[in-house]
């Protein structure tokens, strides 16, 4: 990928273009900019996988019917601290803003909030729902599950999602920490690019179609899977993490997720959203300055050999926002003709 | 290691012994046959490195007054889901013990609970009370902070602890669900069994004084680190983990957290319970069987070749117990030894 690739676009334009074309699918206009904002968001902080790349993949959904605009997103039950929401194949944006905004709402009463939602379709960086909580002064966690392209550690099928995990906490005069894994070595995506550019892969990152650690992009994208981190334990994090976003709030899990290129199907995916009130366990301003003086102890490390420094969760996404915001997200060319096409289809102007 | 070395005892003999010595080291009996249980129930289970082994560790604690078995576990404030335990140095696996209790009390209120303890000891393995919300109908979950063994990722010095994460969820026909994972590549106790055999250990594992990769365990031993499973990502897991049980309960953290051999300190670290009743998701029966489900889906994957077959977390450990239950707990001659000596100190009579 190189510089002339690339064309720079302002988040706001970007913003109002995504939002229109989702309205024009049928959003209503809040849920249409609340998607948009998502998307821009993942691509104003670098995260690229997660950002307007996927507004064509979510006009594909809305017109095959996989992912229902109309949704009501109903609460189907509720206590003192939890509910769960039906978000009956709608927006995974726009289930997973109400799952956070309820589990921030029900820490009001009790400290904690725990939402789940089911029957729901990909939604985004899961970032974007844990840090509404950090707002509140409170400690977000976010995770959901996803089509499986991980197998168990020792099988050879897949069985389990890339799932991700995201931990989000205030800090004081540093911005927040925001941790955003998913349980895997690696993302297809880093795959693809290894490929395209005829680069071996570490042996850490997928296994072939009969469960051996391969270096080869082309073997691993021959019927393979995604290798967890740290072996069993990526394995078994993965697992869990499908235990509370599918099979605690009734959703799909495992193999009952579709394939990512089933776009005809609803996805079936399910989200667990927590909120932690931090004043119940001590004065937010003294547990920020605690947060501070560890993100300190980690900045003041001593640095390894081929090294530049030390990061924090969060940080770079943060830096990158910063550029972005000033300089215009970088719209890759392949990424623009999709855009430009989608706004043509739909009859909205493209930013460009 | 070889069968020789080992000597195998009965759990019921083994629990009355640990009691009997933790009683005369100024526990109350309850007190003494909890953190007892504790660690029978860790060797029982095959995690010998929380087992009986570390009576011993407690022991001098104690003597030493790093561990105060006096402590009354004071609950110093309270909510409707949390609630946050002042362990005064106290036993780490009392206070954890009253910590679940508290949790999964909590729960009968907001369907949720999470309990917090600051200034706590050492408390065994985490499975011991995650496990504890299962015997509820309920998902448990617990963590620790621990001292710092890892650097930062990028970093060459020690900054986080190899601080574990434990998930326990009830199953149906299956025994639960139980991980149990440390966030680092590898325990220091496997790299000294390395060291002592004169093998080589997996780049992934340390790294050297100079934060670089090694294969050789007299290297990481010379001032390295444990490295974090899946490179920045589980130093970004330990370090989140230490947010929670360190930073938010008012508890030492980071560096804060004396050395392991610093012994006669107090250990200043802090514990994260938290328990989910399922009923306020779905009826338990369903859940039961969905988790079956889930297991099932695993257990029947293809094997990869290599593989013997495909086990769910958890599972090698219920394996161990029933086996170690009817034939006894190998006990290796060094811990024997230590044990002996111990019960000589105490006047209680050994085991064996």
């Amino acid at each position: 990928m190189t510089e002339p690739e690339l064309t720079l676009v302002a988040h706001e334009l970007l913003a109002d273009f995504c939002a229109a074309c989702f309205e024009k699918l049928g959003l209503s206009r809040p849920d249409a900019e609340l998607t948009s904002r998502s998307l821009v968001w993942a691509s104003l902080r670098g995260t690229d996988s997660h950002g307007v790349v996927l507004a064509k993949e979510y006009a594909e959904r809305i017109r095959l019917g996989s992912i229902n605009p109309h949704s009501l997103y109903t609460v189907v039950s509720e206590g003192p601290a939890t509910a769960l929401i039906d978000a009956e194949a709608g927006v995974g944006q726009v289930a997973g803003f109400r799952a956070m905004t309820k589990a921030v709402e029900k820490t009001s009463h009790a400290g904690v909030g725990i939402v789940g939602v089911k029957n729901s379709s990909h939604f985004g960086a899961a970032a974007f729902y844990s840090m509404m909580a950090v707002e509140h002064d409170m400690i977000g966690f976010t995770t959901t599950n996803a089509p499986p392209t991980m197998a168990p550690w020792g099988g050879k099928a897949r069985r389990l999602g890339n799932n991700p995990l995201s931990v989000a906490v205030p800090a004081g005069k540093y911005p927040p920490l925001v941790l955003d894994m998913a349980t895997g070595a690696s993302a297809w995506g880093k795959i693809f690019i290894a490929q395209q550019q005829g680069r071996k892969i570490p042996l850490t990152w997928a296994l072939d179609k009969n469960g051996q650690p391969t270096d080869d992009p082309n073997v691993a994208f021959d019927g393979g899977f995604i290798q967890p981190i740290g072996e069993y334990k990526g394995y078994g994090l993965s697992l869990m993490l499908d235990v509370l976003a599918g099979v605690l709030t009734g959703s799909g899990f495992s193999i009952h997720i579709p394939a990512w290129n089933d776009k005809d199907q609803p996805q079936q995916c399910g989200h667990l959203m927590a909120a932690i009130r931090i004043s119940c366990f001590m004065p937010v301003e003294t547990f920020r300055a605690r947060i501070d003086e560890l993100i300190r102890l980690m900045k003041d490390c001593p640095i390894a050999p081929g090294s530049d420094r030390v990061l924090v969760p969060g940080e770079i996404e943060f830096e990158t926002e910063e550029q972005r915001r000033a300089r215009g997200i970088p719209i890759h060319s392949a990424v623009k003709q999709d855009l430009v096409k989608l706004g043509e289809e739909l009859g909205v102007a493209p930013p460009f």
